[in-house]
C-alpha cells in the first residue's frame, strides 16, 4: 500500500456511510483500496507512508465547475467599477494582451490556489484551451477544459470558431482522455447573447461528432436573460433547449434568472448548474434560485468564475454562502442545509465532468481524490458535527493535504508539482504587462 | 526602537496617506514611533528587531464589534434549525449549564481565533462578563464587555439587574481603565423585545453613572421589528431614542430592519451600528442596509456575533461579504467599495470602542495595533492594489503577524498569550458538557 491514513476521521459523500469516525484508510496507485475501523483487532497492510489521522478529517477533493482559470492574472484588477466599464475599457483591452504564455501562467497560478485550498478538478472556459490543459496535465489536477465560441455573425463566427476548433484538435489530441482521462476537451458556447443562431447547432454538432461535453453561460445577468426574451420570445435556457445543445451533455454556468419552466427542463435533460455566488454578488448579477434547482432535480455545481469579479479560489467559501444565501433569500434557516453544499463541491461536481463513477466519494475502488483538514486549531474547536464544520468553519487555511488521484499536489505549504518560486515570479512580471 | 519593518507596504487607513509603499515603520512601546519612505538616504534607528518587509503588507489590526465570544464552544451547535428550535430546545438549555470558568474557556478560544486572522479587539455582550474581562486581559486584546440585561418584568428585571451590576462592578474594579484601558466595561440592554420600558431607564442611568457606553441588539428580525411596532407604535430605534439609551455613547448590533426614519436617528445621536452579515444570512434574518446607513452618516462596523450563526471569527469574511451583499442588494457593482469594508472593519471599528484616538490607523503616536500579512502566495497574486486584495482576497489564512499595543500577539502559528495547547484541551473538554 503506498499511503495510510490511521485513526482519522472521514466524511466520505458517500450515502451509505457518511460520516466514518476513527478508520484507516489506504491509497495504492490511484485508487483508495482500504477503508476499515481502526478498532479491528487486524492490523492494517503496511504502507510505504503511514499518516497519523489523529483530529484529522479526510473528504472527497473539491471540484471547481466554473472557472477562467488565466484570468487569475486580472485579480482585483479593476474592481469597484460598473460592469461596462470594467469589461470595456479594462478586462477586453487587457484580454487582448494574453498570450499563450501568458495563459500558461495564469492557469497554473489558480491552480496553485486551488490545490492550496483542497480543490482537484476544475471546468475552465477560456482560450487557448490546450495551454490550459498543458498546466493541468503538469500539476496534475482534473480538468474539464474548454475555447468558448463567441459570434455575433457570420464573418466573427467563422473567424473565432476556425481558431477555437484549432486548440480544441490540438487538446485532444495531445491531452483528452490521454494520462488516464485526467484532461477531458470540452465544446463551449459563450452564450446566447454571445452568438447567433447557426453557432449553437454547429457548436453542437461538432461537440457531437468528437464525443465533447458542452460548457455554456445562461441567464447570468437580468439584462441578458430578458433581451434573450425580447429577442427569440424564449428564455435562454429555452433556446438552448430548442436548438439541441441540452441533447449533450452540458454544464451551464450561473442560472441566476432562470424560470420556474426552465428549471423543469434543465432537470429533465440532465443539465448541469454551476452556481457561482460570489461572483454573481459582486458584479450585482443577482442570487441564482438553488434551493429551488435543487428541490427540482437539477444537478448544481459550485464555481468560482474569474478572480476578476470574485477574487478567490476558495471553494470553502462559495459552499459557506450558497448556503447561507440561501436560507436568507428563502426565509428558512433549515435551507441549503450542510450536506447540500458539501454534495456541492463534490459529488455533483464529478457528476457534472462524468466523473461521479470514479471520484467525488470516498470510497474502495473510487479515485484516491480527496484532502486532510486539521481539526486541531481553535477555528475547528469546538466540533459537535463535522459536517457541520465543514461547511460553515473551514476553509482552504484548514487544508493540511490535497491529492488527486493518489499523487499528494499539497502539503502544508508545499506544492509538490509546482514550481512555486518560478510561477510567482512570472506572475508577477505578467501583471506588468497589464499595468502599463 | 522595539521593531522595526523594513521595506513595506502599508494600508494606513489614515485619510491622509492610505497607501504607503515602500517605507520602514517602527514601534517602541505601545506606539507607532517612526514611519519613513525607505528610500531616505537617512538609515531608520536601529532595532531590537527587525522584519523584512518585502512582499508583505501592514494594517491596522481589526475590530469585532459584536461578540457573544463564549459562545465559540457552541461553533456548529445544532445548526440548520428553525430559530424556534435552534434557541429554544439547543442553545437556551446549552447556556443554562455555563459557568464562569467555561465562559473563560470559550472567551480565550474566540480570542486565539482572533488573534490568528487578524483581530485585535472585540466587542462583547454576554454574560460573567469579568470572566470575558479576564480572559481579553491575559490574551493581551482591546475588549469592551458587557453583560446584557433581560428582564420581561419586574421581578426578573431585578433578579437579572442584580446579578449584571455584580459582574459589572467587578469589572469596573478589576479591569476598567486599568492596564491603560485594554479593557472597558459597559453597560448593556439586551433588546426592546427582551425587556421592559423602566429597565430602559434604569441601565441607562446606571451606565451614565458610571460614565460607560452601551452595547444592545437593535431590528435584527423582522418580527423583533414589527412586534416592537405594534406594541409601542414606535421602532426599537424610536423607543430606545425616546428613552435615552442613544444619549449615551452606544453600540447597535444588526440593524437590519432600521427604517430610513431610524437611520436618521442613529446618524444623529452618533450610535454605532455593528453589521453582521453573515450572522443574519444564516438566521435568515436578513440583510441590513449597510450602504443607506453608511451614506446617511452612520458609523457602520462589523461583528460575527456568536459562533453558533456563524460560524467562524474571520473578519477578513465579513469585510468581503459585508461588500458584496451590498453590491447585490443595490445592484450596483460600484456600491459598498473595498475602502469602505476595510474602514469597518478597523477605524470605524476603533470609533465605536471609544479608541479613535489612539487606534484604528496606522500613524506615527498611534498604538501599534497592527497586522502583517503575507502577500508572496498565490492567493495574493495578482495585485494590483492591495487595498482590493484585502477586502476580496484575503482572508485570515494570510495573517502572518498581529500586534496589539507594540506587543506581539500571534505570529506564524504561534500564539505568544494564550497556553493553545491546554485550550484546545479544556474546550474539547466543555464540549462533553454540552454533547450530554
Amino acid at each position: 500500500m503506498d499511503m495510510l491514513f490511521k485513526n482519522i476521521t472521514a466524511v466520505t459523500m458517500n450515502p451509505e456511510a457518511p460520516i466514518l469516525r476513527n478508520i484507516n484508510l489506504g491509497i495504492q496507485g490511484r485508487k483508495i483500496t482500504y477503508i476499515e475501523d481502526a478498532g479491528t483487532t487486524t492490523p492494517p497492510p503496511a504502507a510505504k507512508r503511514t499518516i497519523d489521522g489523529t483530529n484529522k478529517v479526510l473528504m472527497p477533493g473539491l471540484y471547481n465547475c466554473h472557472t477562467h482559470a488565466a484570468m487569475t492574472l486580472f485579480r482585483g484588477y479593476a474592481n469597484d467599477r460598473t460592469l461596462e466599464d470594467w469589461l470595456f475599457n479594462y478586462i477586453f483591452p487587457a484580454e487582448q494582451k494574453l498570450t499563450p504564455k501568458l495563459i500558461h501562467t495564469g492557469t497554473m497560478l489558480a491552480i496553485a490556489e486551488m490545490i492550496s485550498s483542497g480543490t482537484i478538478a476544475f471546468t475552465d472556459m477560456y482560450s487557448f484551451m490546450d495551454q490550459v490543459a498543458a498546466a493541468a496535465h503538469e500539476a496534475g489536477v482534473l480538468a474539464n477544459v474548454s475555447n468558448a465560441v463567441i459570434g455575433f455573425d457570420k464573418d466573427s463566427y467563422d473567424f473565432y470558431k476556425d481558431n477555437v476548433y484549432i486548440q480544441t484538435e490540438n487538446t485532444l489530441a495531445q491531452y483528452h482522455n490521454k494520462n488516464d482521462g485526467r484532461i477531458k476537451a470540452e465544446a463551449s458556447i459563450h452564450g446566447v447573447y454571445t452568438s447567433y443562431a447557426p453557432a449553437w447547432a454547429q457548436v453542437t454538432d461538432y461537440a457531437a461528432k468528437h464525443d465533447l461535453g458542452l460548457h455554456v453561460h445562461l441567464s447570468e445577468t437580468a439584462t441578458e436573460h430578458n433581451n434573450c426574451i425580447s429577442i427569440y420570445n424564449m428564455t435562454p435556457a429555452q433556446v438552448f433547449h430548442k436548438h439541441g445543445v441540452f441533447d449533450l451533455p452540458c454544464i451551464a454556468a450561473h442560472g441566476v434568472w432562470v424560470t420556474d419552466d426552465d428549471i423543469k427542463i434543465l432537470a429533465e435533460k440532465g443539465v448541469c448548474i454551476a452556481h457561482n455566488p460570489l461572483s454573481n454578488l459582486k458584479l450585482a448579477s443577482g442570487l441564482a434560485p438553488v434551493e429551488k434547482m435543487r428541490k427540482g432535480g437539477v444537478n448544481v455545481a459550485l464555481g468560482t468564475d474569474g478572480m476578476a469579479s470574485n477574487n478567490s479560489h476558495d471553494l470553502f467559501e462559495e459552499m459557506k454562502m450558497a448556503s447561507l444565501l440561501q436560507k436568507y433569500a428563502t426565509n428558512d434557516p433549515t435551507a441549503a442545509p450542510a450536506m447540500s453544499v458539501l454534495e456541492m463541491a463534490t459529488i455533483n461536481g464529478a457528476k457534472s465532468q462524468g466523473r461521479a463513477y470514479e471520484s467525488g466519494m470516498l470510497k474502495v475502488g473510487y479515485d484516491a481524490d480527496m484532502l486532510m483538514i486539521d481539526f486541531d486549531n481553535p477555528r475547528q474547536t469546538a466540533c459537535y458535527d463535522p459536517i457541520l464544520n465543514l461547511a460553515y468553519s473551514t476553509t482552504g487555511r484548514d487544508v493540511e493535504m490535497t491529492i488527486c488521484r493518489g499523487q499528494v499536489l499539497y502539503e502544508k505549504g508545499d506544492y509538490k508539482t509546482i514550481d512555486i518560486e518560478k510561477l510567482l515570479y512570472d506572475a508577477k512580471q505578467a501583471v506588468k504587462v497589464f499595468e502599463s
